[in-house]
């Protein structure tokens, strides 16, 4: 890294005494390996002494957790929001995160920062919530109004981060996966909403206005039907939870909720069952329709970003094979026609609390990367110095 | 920076030895804009030292290009190429770059290097390209036999680089442009083939296997038409000249080449009219379905990588506003539909030499942003250290 021996000891001091690394004991080496002079100290990511908040704002309910620095789950907490209006829901998740801290094993450490996952495109540098079709707002100042929830309480001067929740679950697949995590990552969300998170060069892709990723908004069909970003045909409205509950149902009984814990639950239990055990024809054929859906983004996903590695989370997971068989199908099936191996696709690490262990490892990731034009210009000339 | 005032120079004299760099006289000043001690010397780019050669590679014919540092083109030679043998078509194009070294501008100047643009996915690192279906090419390493066709010659020595052609374009774009450049910037180049380049953080985006931006082979209907990689209803085999060239003939005259040249040229003239100016009804109608085509495109471009900026370039934009405008349209439409705020669309800057021009910006943006892990983890710790 072109850093002295000096500087080193000084920067990994500096993480020491903050809580991020400890120094271990060596373990002992035979003679012949051994470099003359004092054998240096191994450091570690240290797991006991800090912790970071992560929460899930979805449709209908909240979910707080705390992780230690390497993903380990210390405390968990999950509820009703009502989202009729975005500083109530903001007051309530503060309630949660209150609570979560009255934690005994969370009074014990130092708790770093709070990130915030959304369903929708996020300002990452203001915490502005631009665009949440399923949320139905728009425009909210949503750190401000989380910062006025929490103030007075424990958590009042904590560093918040708020951003999209599939990039923030691509963060979780990515600070807590075991280096070197492959790249570019990307992160598929299947819920009532549809997106991707991605991360190429160690960072986030989020685009000029928080909105890249949105591939449950990319348009398969002109004259499809309506999505719920207002446009036509959008993958969403193909492969979202709301219109595959309706074509599992049929269309009469178009759904009247957006929650996606009340739509898996007014599907038929045979539905939860591998592909073989779903008995009704036609709900079977409606999954493989959907699944093969999935397999198309997935193609579309590889075409766009090229990722190494495609991690699939979500509530509509929880479907299983009879959907994600097809639609791993349907990639393997545009890869053998181009004759190229597809990237690798598995489920998310941490299945329904992926969003909001990912919101906690997003305060990692933005603690440890943070948001500068200086870092930026400081790596260019350091390249053109190289050069 | 965080650089010492001595450092800086140092780094400037080296600039300004190899020539990149010139010293300028300083503006005079008023008096009271004057700090104390020696005025500093103005730097600008040297536009009158250097030389960078671009060439692109299409499908009938090679551009060969040499171009200075600010993207002035110096000189400039096309030809026709045969692309049975890769082995062959390099030793045509070493063939064509040696003559353009004949030049006696670019005698004057020092040759930086070579960049190859070309059709198809490109690893950057080897300069193997591992599929270009519409050259019909697979695994060639194409930089190897372009070095062994050059041996001998006056490029022998000659750094090369191999890249995608829309990626060269979108760095033409980026390196080429005004800066601030706007970010992400995608390049979307639309002729036999359809790709995407596309610039974020000051870097090209290419993927694990460089298929990044592969925009053409997103699938758009799993039940469409077989296109050139071998999948079915990929964008290209909606929007590629050879299909747009056959929905404006009618289905029965199916396009017996892939040469855009002859694909443009077996189009009526009055398709190259503007809009209002297209008599055929049908012809229009299948113009403006393929704008509408296009549109779609650019509204999944702009859901994935959010770019500020989306660039048109390539042999279709020929057929100018009566399939462009359309296009945009569409656009326009989508963005209404969701309440949005569109990227900025325009035409490319150096226009069919787009891909040349681009090959020349890569040795620039290569030179001066050498790809390295080194860099990589040196950037990284800066970040830390700063948090």
């Amino acid at each position: 890294m072109g850093l002295t021996k000096s500087t080193i000891s000084l920067l990994s001091q500096e993480l020491i005494e903050e809580g991020w690394l400890v120094e271990v004991e060596a373990e002992p080496q035979p003679l012949q390996a051994r470099g003359t002079g004092r054998p240096p100290t191994p450091l570690m990511l240290d797991e006991h002494r800090l912790a970071f908040i992560g929460v899930d704002l979805g449709l209908a309910s909240a979910t707080v957790v705390a992780t230690n620095l390497v993903g380990k789950i210390l405390a968990e907490h999950s509820g009703p929001v009502d989202i009729a209006s975005p500083a109530q829901t903001c007051e309530r998740v503060a309630m949660m995160v209150h609570a979560l801290l009255e934690d005994p094993e969370l009074r014990r450490r130092g708790v770093v920062g709070l990130g915030l996952g959304v369903p929708g495109a996020v300002d990452e540098r203001t915490g502005m919530l631009r665009f949440a079709p399923n949320l139905g707002w728009k425009g909210v100042p949503l750190r401000d109004l989380l910062r006025d929830a929490l103030a007075g309480g424990p958590a009042a001067q904590l560093p918040l981060y708020v951003q999209n929740d599939a990039d923030v679950a691509a963060l979780g697949e990515f600070e807590f996966g075991e280096p070197p995590v492959s790249e570019p990552l990307v992160f598929l969300g299947l819920g009532t909403g549809v997106g991707a998170g991605i991360v190429v060069n160690d960072r986030l892709l989020t685009g000029a206005g928080g909105f890249a990723g949105e591939i449950g908004h990319t348009v398969l069909d002109a004259q499809g039907p309506r999505c719920s970003c207002g446009r036509r045909g959008c993958a969403e409205a193909f492969v979202g939870l709301a219109a595959l509950v309706q074509a599992v149902l049929g269309q009469d009984s178009a759904p009247v909720t957006r929650d996606p814990a009340m739509l898996l639950r007014s599907l038929p239990a045979s539905v939860f069952a591998t592909g073989q055990a779903v008995h009704d024809e036609a709900i079977g054929a409606a999954l493989e329709r959907a699944g093969h859906y999935i397999g198309l983004l997935l193609q579309n996903l590889w075409a766009a970003f090229d990722p190494a590695l495609i991690v699939l989370g979500g509530p509509t997971c929880e479907l299983g094979e009879s959907l994600l068989g097809p639609a791993r199908e349907r990639l393997a099936h545009y890869a053998e026609a181009a004759g190229l191996q597809p990237p690798l696709v598995r489920q998310a690490r941490f299945g329904r609390l992926a969003h909001a262990v990912g919101a906690a490892a997003a305060v990692i990731h933005y603690q440890v990367r943070p948001l500068s034009d200086a870092t930026q210009q400081a790596s260019s000339m350091i390249a053109a110095d190289a050069g």
